[in-house]
């Protein structure tokens, strides 16, 4: 147990994520009312919006109208999520109030990067050449390579190790060509294949072969393994995570209607807390907004904790 | 890795569990459908009922019309669920299709006792002394001690693994004065409090104690860690668990309204056969009636995984 983190770094991206999946129209105004109530629970990170073609993702045609409303907390890092140049240059547009970083965001499946992005995996990487010279024309922080569907797909189905690396290399070779430093890879479980035996496989080989590289998980509830999952990852000292509030979310490419979304920020806080790991965020606050959540999208969220309640509230009922 | 076991014994509890909450009628025809159903996917324990007062559970006023109604499949145990020496009997009518087992059953939690059973802990080890010479007196083989609330308790708060080893040494009391030889113990996490370490905690310690016992967990997903949970426990070589298809059920007397059932019978499954675990289940069957369960039910189960479908349907898709 010796290498537990004492402090788990939590990714809030219930906003991006869930609004983006949601079938029906949300207005501006709940999107900024769940962003604000967000940044009161002691959540610093905050992913509140993509800056998509509203043809693709309908959910965010409003992406400037609630990122203009909300108002920032200090202390809080409020980041967008972009896929091309002309997105980018929307989210610089609010450079003042937006954290704008770029990632080389490649796809372990080839048969997942054609249906997410209708590429090849060698367009892609072309692609991912072409942004890494905007990020860099635009003066934009570029320190991270993302590998989605790293456990699985549903396309291509198992996803190896060794194709993980492979992916990350190819992100590596994209970075150096270009003269940029990669400190962090986000390793992305988009279709829930994972496993905790798999986490723990693919983590153990990424990292013996890049000691320093910081890694972040973005783990998917699709099949009810995020906790465990996230749990093994913690176990092996992985200290970062993309989460969402109430489970908000789920990939709308990924061929699974009805499917569950990320994995649960206040189930991973409630695993943290009780394991004894600062996460900074106030559950019963969080659980909170998880019902609201739920509230505003007007159906019932994955989460289970949310419709429970905390176990210290519980504790000081009983006490 | 070495204690993972090559097999988990997997208890099917939805029927009893599941339409002893649900608030709708649910007719004898559905219960007896989802009964058969299960029994076909290759689960060979299934708890199919509790007889239990129909005014404190209408919806098992139809136990006998179920239990006659179901057509047994050679192999598969069922079972079903009683309190006292009236609902023996009900059970005892059908003990040529129904396996009659008894239990002493405790409950780490005072507090619990009297919120579930209306007894104090001294009345409920009182009301069990008197229910397991009901037992013999019936000639109904007796060999476990179950511990409901040994993980936490919604009314007391945290529950330690010395309160669940003082009970387990009360139950283990009540059979040695009956010379009764126990040889299984049940832990139910009857709440929802448990998380892995806990669960690590208490297992080590009953089992340091009572070395050669078998030990079953009955976990509940109330707050979305039951999987976590689960995984934990398998890799301390924990082989038997009580589970419910699509997560139905839930405690009726446990203050939570809308909280989660059981851990899913077919999230346990994926989980084990991922593992390389048997569990002699067919997990596209279970999925199919999981979703038979929510079409029955009403409304959307907790389980994520029958709204994904298996991993192996998508690799025969992916092949």
């Amino acid at each position: 147990m010796s290498d537990l983190p004492k402090h788990v770094h939590i990714q809030e991206e219930g906003p991006r994520e869930g609004f983006q999946i949601e079938p029906g129209p949300i207005s501006t105004a709940d999107k900024i009312r769940l962003i604000e109530s967000l940044a009161e629970t002691g959540i610093n990170h905050l992913q509140v919006c993509s800056f998509v073609s509203p043809k693709i993702v309908p959910g965010w045609a409003d992406a400037e109208a609630t990122v203009a409303g909300f108002t920032a907390k200090p202390g809080v890092q409020y980041t967008s999520l972009f896929f091309n140049e002309s997105g980018l240059k929307r989210a610089l547009a609010f450079k003042d109030k937006l954290t704008v970083r770029g990632s080389i965001s490649l796809t372990a499946s080839a048969g997942f990067t054609k249906k997410n992005l209708n590429r090849t995996h060698e367009e892609n990487l072309a692609a991912m050449r072409k942004q890494t010279a905007a990020l860099l024309a635009h003066d934009v922080p570029l320190t991270r390579v993302g590998v989605m569907a790293a456990f699985g797909c549903n396309y291509q189905g198992d996803i190896s190790a060794a194709e993980v690396v492979s992916t990350i290399e190819d992100g590596l070779a994209i970075a150096s060509e270009a003269g940029v430093e990669i400190t962090e890879f986000s390793l992305a479980d988009t279709m829930g294949w994972a496993i905790p035996p798999r986490i723990e496989r693919t983590v153990a080989e990424v990292r013996g072969r890049w000691p320093a590289m910081r890694i972040t998980l973005h783990l998917h509830d699709t099949r009810g393994m995020a906790v465990a999952n996230a749990h093994a990852a913690i176990k092996m000292g992985i200290d970062r995570f993309d989460s969402t509030v109430g489970g908000l979310g789920g990939c709308p490419f990924a061929g699974q209607k009805g499917a569950a979304g990320n994995i649960c920020t206040e189930e991973l806080v409630l695993l943290c807390e009780e394991m004894g790991i600062e996460t900074g965020i106030d559950l019963d606050k969080l659980i909170e907004v998880g019902r609201m959540a739920e509230d505003i999208v007007g159906h019932q969220l994955p989460s289970e904790l949310i419709h429970a309640g905390s176990l210290d509230a519980f504790r000081r009922k009983a006490a």
